[in-house]
């Protein structure tokens, strides 16, 4: 069995950064164990970076959130001298398998957008203080935040040398950054992309690159000033943090994952996995006091964490398991009295964080390069958040009327107020306001029916589900679908499916995973990059790639 | 030498197509003729296309808007039994080169555009009257149609087979136009993708696959009846059409090609073409009389057409020309006075149909797989309309002061109020607005610059090159930034320009060429579609593709 990839991780363990936390400002130091790569063969030289880099960086974001909401600030910068971040590791993505290299660049991407969800969702503000070479993922680094300073000397520059250097795009978000954030002129953009030095001082501003260039005698002080006068400026609510203790979790050697609230049941020969969501194991916090005491306990974030770790260890370690089917068994009732507590002290910052946690979490789903379908059982408790899985699936099937030997409560789907707006996809839209693009007043009718279980019946007339199927038909209808699912090209499926679920409108989100990572996936598929003769093989030799000249 | 694909046609020549002229109503009969494939290999059964046979389909589309602007709608039909059309020839596909198809899937994607432009910007609304089988490439044809009348019978049905036939995606926008223009909700359309014999009928009505299915006694004359109401209800000008005559034009055995406006010069050692426009050899017409009696040998018009179709022949006849260099030659003011006598008269309908003429062959340019850079030399007449290459190109650079030797007018460039709003891009916003993404004022201020001619340091100072160079650096500049850019991966610069040239909002259009077209181009590029297994190859064996099963 090949290694296994753990998402999960704390300070103690993190061997790539440091954070000091400073009252409303934290400082996050980059500094990269040249040996600490995931894998073998490659050394993390100049801070660039593999998963791992990343996964601690991820933790970082989050942690923050949870255990250090008084934050308002964080400064990000190296660790080491002359050199910011040089971007992912070169070799490192030389020696990957296609398959690892787009995952790795997803979940990059995700975190990444974190960093942005830190200051739009939570009043948290990533600055980036840049010494030195910034380059590549280093600048997309850098793009993430929401403030950029660069050293004004003769070393510090911003660029994206992926173009001419390696023959692939500046993929995790850079391109896109560039011209829908920074928006930056298309064709300054497009010098900037040619040019393998960068740009540097009073240009990188001029051209929107940075949004400041210091001197470097001022850096320090001005980064200082600068985070001071952004945490003033904060109207964040602040509270006490909470532990974002460890998992509990136990891997099977087939594949299967049991975790406290969540059950991964892999079937490797049948390329499926189930995951199962277990509702409330107990009545709902009375109060946010007792929310807080609760912590990391309360079932709601610990769903909602467990399910995170569970998407991420299936993405990256069962690339075979083509087919996520999602369930779920508890109580309906239940699952809206936990989430009633976080709508009802939305402008508590936990209640507001736990949210915005789910709104990451089922992001995650959306993006998710497996089929999803869903089943709507007996004994499931789809309400609210976890109704939310109906619409995130390519396809949902439920129970109609009662199953010969299933005592089970009947299956039902209860909307509440957060299915109109707390947990909106990277579009924008809520999953219902995109299920429904051709027919907005059919959403709006909906919130007339939170808190109503809905049977199979009415949730079909409703149009919440693709198909509902009785006692009769149930099982040997799932199963050809599943059997259909899971015969059909994983490339296809993953073509198909990136376009089907965004309908409506794109945002800056929309086009990272869609426009751009799809060129980029091409380009990962392409000779003049990664074959023999590429420039990614042939980085550091000293010898350009060997290129097949014709466009396409 | 190869052979050359010729994108010029017209009525006599046709091969796969009839067009009935009926007063306001024209009825176009799809009947392709199985032996008259472009290459050789494959025979075009059951309606199936090739690149020759749209060629044709694209010249019908052209012709109704100039040739018969009396006609108010057109309806598409097979003119072959129980068959609409089975979509892109599946051998044809199989043993085509990755540029072909990649470039074929483009062309057809334009036509399919005009369909839908046809509507929009003329009135002449294109209705699909399907009977029989209407799958993959052929629902893609139905659904850039505005209207889709489906016979209610048991052999008659709309499918996207892609998927689980040929492991491909439904690339010529079917996924799109699926999710975004038909609205179909998304559980359904991943139901409908999934499935290869389609859906029928009422059920076709209901999931808005179709607008209506009607009882095949019965059809013939509902197709005329809403033939007829569609008419009735439109208020386009009509007048008399003009003839589009052939083009006067002379390939040479370098590839370089003489139009009577558009000389294109080929460097195929450097891979670099240039394209000078010439303005016009006249006065401007004095009227929309003189105009109309001029026909296609307007100036305005016809290096309209020449210009197209320069760049369709070098996009497929020439993919290694991997840089394109826009130059003009002429009278700036003589360019303005040509574009104002449409400016002036833009209700009439030649005045709109040119207009909006050079509007496509702007938006083929923004979609065109080359890196592009405009010179702006002495003597050059970049006004109004030909300004738009300026900023279609991905960079632009401009002759400043006088050069030694060189006798010709300074280098200006002059806005007209066409830049403003005549020629959008695809992603609906105008070149001025997209390249001030970040600065919307700076647009509204070159509005009080219209019809002044820039010079290099005002044009500079109001950001409309990228560059200004004198005499001294010219020559040496160009040579290397050519040189640099040629020299690139061309699929990193393809992957690079895709992304930077559509900044801001996202249309329909744009989701096709950039989302859909490169998830599209890297299922072209996998083992599972086109590898010795994979689906495409093994088409018509009775044996399945054999999938690598790792999802991505």
């Amino acid at each position: 069995m090949t290694q296994r990839i753990d998402f999960q991780t704390d300070p103690s363990q993190y061997r790539h950064w440091r954070v000091d936390y400073d009252g409303e400002v934290a400082h996050v130091f980059m500094d990269v164990d040249e040996n600490g790569g995931l894998f073998e063969g490659y050394q993390l030289k100049l801070n660039s970076y593999d998963l791992g880099v990343d996964i601690e960086l991820s933790d970082i974001v989050q942690r923050m959130r949870f255990e250090h909401p008084e934050v308002k600030v964080a400064v990000l910068r190296s660790g080491k001298d002359n050199v910011f971040c040089a971007g992912a590791n070169i070799r490192m993505l030389g020696g990957a398998a296609h398959s690892h290299k787009v995952n790795f660049c997803k979940f990059t991407n995700e975190t990444r957008n974190t960093f942005e969800a830190a200051e739009a969702d939570s009043g948290q503000k990533w600055i980036a203080a840049v010494k030195g070479a910034c380059a590549g993922g280093g600048y997309e680094l850098a793009l993430a935040c929401n403030y950029i300073m660069l050293t004004d000397d003769s070393t510090s520059s911003v660029a994206l040398p992926e173009v001419p250097l390696l023959a692939v795009l500046p993929g995790t978000g850079g391109l896109t950054r560039v011209t829908d954030k920074r928006k930056v002129r298309r064709d300054r953009a497009d010098v900037f992309c040619s040019i393998e030095e960068g740009v540097k001082g009073r240009k990188a501003v001029d051209w929107r690159l940075v949004d400041e260039a210091v001197p470097n005698s001022k850096f320090d002080a001005v980064v200082a000033e600068r985070a001071r006068q952004f945490a003033a400026a904060s109207t964040k609510p602040v509270g006490q943090g909470i532990a974002l203790t460890p998992l509990d979790r136990t891997f099977a050697e087939d594949g299967s994952v049991s975790y406290s609230t969540v059950e991964v049941a892999m079937d490797r020969k049948a390329r499926t996995v189930t995951i199962t969501l277990n509702g409330p194991d107990g009545a709902a916090p009375a109060d946010m006091e007792a929310l807080q005491a609760q912590g990391a306990r309360a079932w709601i974030l610990r769903a909602a964490r467990e399910l995170d770790d569970a998407i991420l260890h299936l993405r990256l370690n069962e690339m075979e398991a083509g087919l996520w089917v999602f369930r779920t068994q508890g109580d309906p009732e239940q699952v809206l009295a936990h989430e009633a507590l976080l709508l009802d002290n939305a402008d508590h910052w936990l209640a507001r964080e736990i949210l915005q946690f789910w709104k990451r979490v089922l992001k995650r789903i959306d993006v998710t390069s497996r089929s999803l379908v869903t089943l709507v059982e007996h004994g499931s408790c789809y309400a609210g958040v976890l109704a939310e899985l109906i619409w995130a699936a390519d396809r949902s099937y439920m129970m109609e009327d009662e199953f010969e030997g299933d005592n089970r409560p009947m299956a039902t789907i209860t909307l509440s107020a957060a299915n109109f707006g707390r947990y909106p996809m990277g579009n924008d839209l809520t999953r219902l306001q995109t299920r429904f693009l051709a027919e907005p007043e059919t959403v709006e009718s909906l919130r007339d029916r939170i808190g109503d279980p809905l049977e199979a019946e009415e949730a079909d007339a409703a149009g919440l589900v693709t198909e509902i199927l009785d006692d009769i038909d149930w099982e040997d209808e799932i199963r050809i679908v599943l059997e259909e699912r899971v015969s059909f090209s994983p490339d296809a499926m993953t073509g198909m499916e990136a376009n089907l679920r965004f309908a409506g409108p794109e945002t800056m989100e929309t086009r990272i995973f869609g426009r751009l990572t799809a060129w980029q996936n091409w380009i990962f598929n392409r000779p003049n990059a990664v074959g023999p003769d590429g420039a990614l093989q042939r980085y550091g030799s000293g010898v350009r790639g060997d290129y097949n000249l014709e466009r396409v």
